[in-house]
């Protein structure tokens, strides 16, 4: 008995300890963080009724009561735009929801019965889960925490991407005779780098992924001011580096490597600072099949991106974010979103691209001991499966309402189940097309695994 | 020979330490702000040539040389946009310049040779002059440094103005019933926030300009976020104070507090803190001709508003603001903008009626020692005056060129000496219109007394 009592006495002030979640959502623009939000608190505000969670134990077993929101602590972020997406989705016809433009939050507090009861324990629990998205492109800024203003400089290459050089060419031809030397004029910089900053939306537009710095697109208060008007100079060379460093302080170099400094101290330091090194778990949303729709040059570019975003997550003891913030993330998923845009059959293939995708920072995520999760999920269906007969066989395909509301039946390709080569992208058999969000069900926004996710990201809370 | 030479030195010594003037514009919306700082930088690049600035000292004597845009210090505020601006003004038709949203900076270097030549002095010397824009609206919020909540929500009485009141009408029937002891719910605190927000800026379309807080109108990077969804609660009374610091936190009247003290935390104070203790002149433009225009409610508001704004600057040594942050604005200029809007004759009478509108923060600068000096200019002129000759009178007219682009003579009627009385009000024999700007005369943007301006605000740094 008294064991018994102590025991029971222990877990209360381990569950004490657990009535609280900071879980993040993030994913490079147009990766479908809004949607997967929306969904999540769509779920668990429907859960224990209308909610179909089967694959999260707590709503299968009947003990998760529901979720309430709740007032968020940071009162400086702005609230995650839940009733706006929703009345977007319930829209005649259904809408995608904006996407948001920054860090959003949203706090909820859920009710469950725990798994065991227990002397001491309540009949039920509550957890607040404070909910967080942000863009993944500020995680891009990462390396840069890494780099000095000319290993930066130089490791912005243009060479190796003819396409990408095309989008920049305003900009590379403006600093084809810039003298790092002269005298800087505020007003030329401040050109040159809006030419950049285009160059960068231009990329963006064109389904590139690997964009420094990541707060050019979305400058917010700061647009126009010096901190966000700086821009590689990738023709100046290491062994320049004394005579660089002895240019005087009102030379374009200095006044370049000035706000590349400004930048990590006001806007990539205080994001890890302030926001990421509270996260407890994180989910990272990857758009594969919409890359693998664009072509090689995007894929591999989106492999690069996810490359360097996943660096934040796979921090080990002696990383230098580790020494910088000390995170303490220690779970993750990764899940490729939109699987509802393939057929039933794809998803596994989904599952194991992604991984191949990401083979690498899953290498270190496994060295650095952070337990992650691939999966593929829908977090709002747009399409119905269904079979269709031709010559006398069975095929799989979709149902669904294209944005311009056609109503439309296809097949939109098989996924490859590793990185596609050469022959794939020349034979290219993908048509995978943008379909209106299927109508709330009893309330409850329709999905795909949205419930296999947040097992891995809440379910050990939920017991 | 001896003295001289120690006077030699001190006199250097004295001038090192001028080299550097920090100079603020302000103003409501709407007052001229962006026009005055483009005309400003635009005179000060082409005196000592081109510009017409004979009533400032060293311009008449032919020591003023020019001015040169250098890199500003600071690298998160917004550098002014004078290209943009004067792109604008040289458009076919010349056009306005968009108004700035919020402080923006640009640094002048100006070269001038010094009244008095000594041995020691070089021939020619130089002024930084750093130039500040900020809107007025962020000095209405000052006065919330003295209040609390309970005390700010008892000041925001609608009872006085009923077209006050059927601006806010919506959000007035959202607090009829509410009950600031009830649990707070985010969203529906966020709605009703939005309908006050609505209503400030349904007031300032209506040409209200007493509205606080400043910063909802303009929220930038902070949409959405708690700190900015906050309203008054008018029907609470003092009396009920110890009653309502006892409700629990997650009552509705402590989410607004908690909301209310963050927003003084957040952006009141580091305004005051980090830009505006740095300015060392200050200039207040006031668009008196367009409250004129609007009528007695709107100007009684302006008075009201202008009283508010000038607070901030009628500091003693006991001042609240003295205590918080040692401001150190050691000269003012108060000036009427648009004076090109009426005939030459009534300028006179413009100057005497900004004294009358505020006669009461004169009194107060006056005792608190901070030398002021009230003026009208038009920082850039969109009309010529005109002698028109009817039943064989000469009259004072105004050539111009509306908006529109029609071709217009007109006398826009006299400028009340003092305020006005119900008895101008009634016969409102106002016919004020917007012209558009006239074309830069080579190179420079006409103005009137604009070098008046300039030479109360920097002419003792140029002798």
């Amino acid at each position: 008995m008294r064991q018994s009592l102590a025991n029971e006495i222990n877990d209360l002030i381990e569950r004490g300890r657990d009535r609280q979640l900071r879980l993040a959502v993030t994913g490079l623009s147009r990766s479908g963080k809004t949607a997967f939000l929306t969904s999540l608190v769509n779920q668990l505000r429907h859960a224990g009724l209308e909610a179909r969670l089967d694959l999260l134990p707590a709503a299968r077993e009947g003990r998760l009561l529901g979720a309430k929101r709740i007032a968020q602590k940071d009162l400086d972020v702005p609230r995650f735009p839940y009733d706006e997406a929703l009345a977007a989705l319930d829209g005649t016809p259904p809408r995608w929801p904006e996407p948001t433009r920054g860090i959003s939050e949203l706090r909820l507090a859920i009710r469950y019965r725990p798994a065991r009861r227990g002397l001491f324990s309540n009949n039920t629990r509550e957890l607040s889960l404070d909910l967080f998205d942000y863009p993944g492109e500020w995680l891009l800024d990462l390396p840069l925490l890494q780099h000095d203003y000319l290993s930066w400089s130089q490791s912005q290459t243009f060479a190796h991407s003819p396409e990408r050089r095309a989008l920049f060419a305003d900009w590379l031809t403006a600093i084809e005779n810039l003298d790092p030397a002269a005298e800087a004029d505020e007003s030329r910089l401040a050109d040159i780098a809006a030419l950049y900053a285009k160059g960068l939306g231009h990329a963006r537009e064109a389904g590139f992924s690997n964009l420094q710095p990541g707060r050019f697109l979305l400058p917010g208060d700061l647009e126009g001011a010096p901190v966000l008007q700086f821009f590689p100079l990738p023709a100046v060379a290491q062994s320049d580096r004394t005579v660089l460093e002895s240019l005087p302080e009102s030379s374009i170099y200095q006044t370049l490597v000035r706000r590349y400094d400004h930048y990590l101290q006001r806007i990539v330091k205080p994001f890890y600072r302030n926001h990421f090194r509270h996260f407890d778990r994180q989910i990272v949303l990857v758009d594969v099949l919409g890359a693998l729709n664009a072509g090689p040059e995007r894929f591999e570019d989106l492999s690069r991106a996810l490359g360097t975003l996943m660096q934040s997550f796979a921090y080990g003891q002696r990383h230098l974010l580790s020494r910088l913030f000390s995170p303490r993330i220690d779970r993750l998923a990764i899940a490729a979103t939109k699987a509802d845009h393939v057929t039933p059959e794809q998803h596994g293939n989904l599952v194991t691209l992604l991984e191949a995708l990401l083979a690498e920072p899953l290498r270190d995520l496994h060295f650095a001991d952070i337990p992650v999760k691939a999966l593929s999920l829908a977090s709002i269906r747009a399409t119905q499966p269904q079979s269709v007969t031709q010559d006398g066989r069975q095929l799989p395909a979709l149902r669904g309402t294209t944005l311009d509301g056609e109503p439309s039946l296809l097949f939109p390709g098989d996924v490859p189940p590793q990185l596609p080569d050469a022959t794939f992208w020349q034979r290219q058999g993908f048509a995978f097309r943008a379909f209106r969000p299927l109508p709330r069900n009893n309330g409850v926004l329709p999905h795909i695994r949205l419930d296999t996710a947040l097992d891995w990201l809440l379910g050990d809370k939920l017991q």
